[in-house]
């Protein structure tokens, strides 16, 4: 088969690569009917993370199990099946406590945009869909393996609850679906924050009862004119970097929660800051398996439609230009069909 | 009268000042019945914290009110009462939503170190006892004023929950009655973190089932060896210290709970190991008005015992050695008698 190999900064390759095979009894070998970019391999992409050499990409996938080890009960072959990006076995502490994405035998997957995909610890990892979904339905089923789930841990980790204020950093695939989440959460007034029209319209689509265009400390003066000085009652801050987590930290009310789930890159917190602050601060690789069977279950419903965030649907082989596409900010998010 | 005045690093003066009176409408005076030393005196006496020139001390009282404003409905002339560090008006929304240190009127309380003291914002920061408290129960009355508050808040912003696994970092009275307040709340197990003999044994008292004498990543490997390499549910981090603030992330485990409430010194998070710790992390001053009614009533039925933190007690007079028996870990905490 082909499959994707980032080689360096804006260097993405489709080539030849082994077909996956069964290697462990928990094992699933599964075919993919689509992957797609993520906004986190961007950060590789643009040569702001480190490669350890060539490097396979693609961690969000579902498809139809075509082989599975000795020792998986859960699944079997001819199912439908998403999966988290992190692996699990959905027993230990960590995950009992639902922190799935902190596993004790966790590996993050990261070959997923290809053709074929082994997936480890498949009992723990892969939740299968009840009958075949129909094909419509994919690119929103794809999307609870990474970044609705993502989304939908930063409303949950930053206590959205019916009634409340919601501020939303970031415009992202995964900070419209936060809007998407913290709506269905029953979040009375969501903030999002972005200056940039096709998400400002997505965003209002999924939920968000107010836009807000500036960043930094006059985004912040514009949520605290919003809030009577006081603030929001839950931000999610989905960007990363240390402009929008101070953004996020000083949009929260005193008490109020705030939640981070992109990887921080180069963000340090000062102590004395956060202290005055008094947010509550929560955030992680998200724990999508826990959320699977409910996520899942909203798309089949079709009481959700996440798989709006692909405005860019491309051939797999064409992953390339999959990538410039977000890169440039001309897609917000691409789907990739093998 | 006289009152305590810090001039310099380790210079601490009982000097003539003028007697507190009435100001605004708003405020009461009262004449103290017990004071203390805080731990947190000892940053700017160690000279750790930079000051403004000679600067008052003393946030932690209680006695009886001599004199209140026009405008004071809540308490009046001869009640017993205790009030927080921070002055509060109890009806802002930070306060509503029980985060009174942090009302938009606050004021941190400077001048408790002297036998009368002004307290504004009565209403919203005193809380008046039943009836005239009998005298052996001052003690313990007055740490609900800081540092019984701030430990219950340690512990309760930790979610310290019947049945849990918590940690206690820093032995001062804090992190002791961090134990006691763990203790109440019906945790299974507390692990205290102390290498001194005689608050080891305090701690104990207070309801530690264990001790932990290594620090820094020695004590971190210890607690993880103590739970079977997963952390505890709940980390109480009751010292400011860079070292003490990473003991306490990574002593937790995988979504459980961390909370801070000694002002952090010095302290920046790198936001990769937050991220990855997956900890809810919670703290900043204590908003002890939201639990002194709470913590009055168990001192006053006889529930707890906080006032055993205090194990020197000093004539007012003598606030400077107070200071230079905390400073060198002779005392744990200085009570002092106007």
């Amino acid at each position: 088969m082909r499959g994707t190999i980032l080689y360096g900064p804006r260097d993405v390759r489709f080539e030849d690569l082994e077909t996956p095979r069964i290697e462990q009894p928990t094992d699933a070998v599964i075919r993919m009917a689509a992957t797609c970019v993520c906004g986190s391999d961007l950060w590789p992409y643009r040569g702001l993370q480190p490669l350890n050499g060539p490097t396979p990409m693609g961690h969000e996938y579902c498809g139809f199990v075509e082989e599975v080890g000795n020792a998986v009960k859960s699944v079997k072959p001819g199912q439908f099946v998403v999966g988290s990006f992190a692996t699990s076995d959905n027993t230990c502490p960590n995950c009992r406590y639902g922190y799935q994405s902190s596993c004790v035998h966790r590996e993050f997957m990261t070959r997923a945009q290809a053709p074929v995909l082994r997936v480890p610890l498949a009992d723990g990892t892969l939740v299968p869909t009840p009958g075949v979904p129909s094909k419509d339905l994919v690119p929103s089923l794809l999307t609870t393996s990474d970044v609705l789930g993502t989304g939908w841990f930063a409303a949950d980790a930053a206590d959205v609850k019916p009634g409340t204020t919601v501020v939303v950093v970031g415009d992202g695939a995964v900070g419209l679906l936060g809007v998407m989440s913290a709506k269905q959460m029953g979040a009375e007034r969501i903030i999002a924050m972005s200056r940039h029209e096709k998400r400002q319209k997505l965003a209002r689509e999924f939920g968000a009862t107010d836009i807000v265009t500036e960043r930094g400390d006059e985004g912040v003066a514009r949520v605290m004119d919003m809030t009577k000085g006081i603030g929001a009652d839950s931000v999610l801050e989905c960007v990363g970097t240390q402009e929008s987590m101070m953004q996020a930290i000083h949009s929260t009310r005193r008490g109020g929660y705030v939640s981070y789930v992109g990887v921080p890159h180069e963000v340090e917190l000062n102590g004395q800051d956060l202290f005055f602050a008094h947010v509550h601060l929560h955030g992680g690789p998200a724990p999508v398996r826990r959320y699977l069977p409910e996520l899942i279950e909203l798309v089949l419903d079709g009481k959700i439609n996440p798989g709006k965030v692909f405005d860019l649907t491309l051939p797999l082989e064409q992953v390339a230009e999959g990538y410039r596409a977000m890169d440039e900010r001309r897609a917000i998010k691409t789907l990739l069909r093998p």
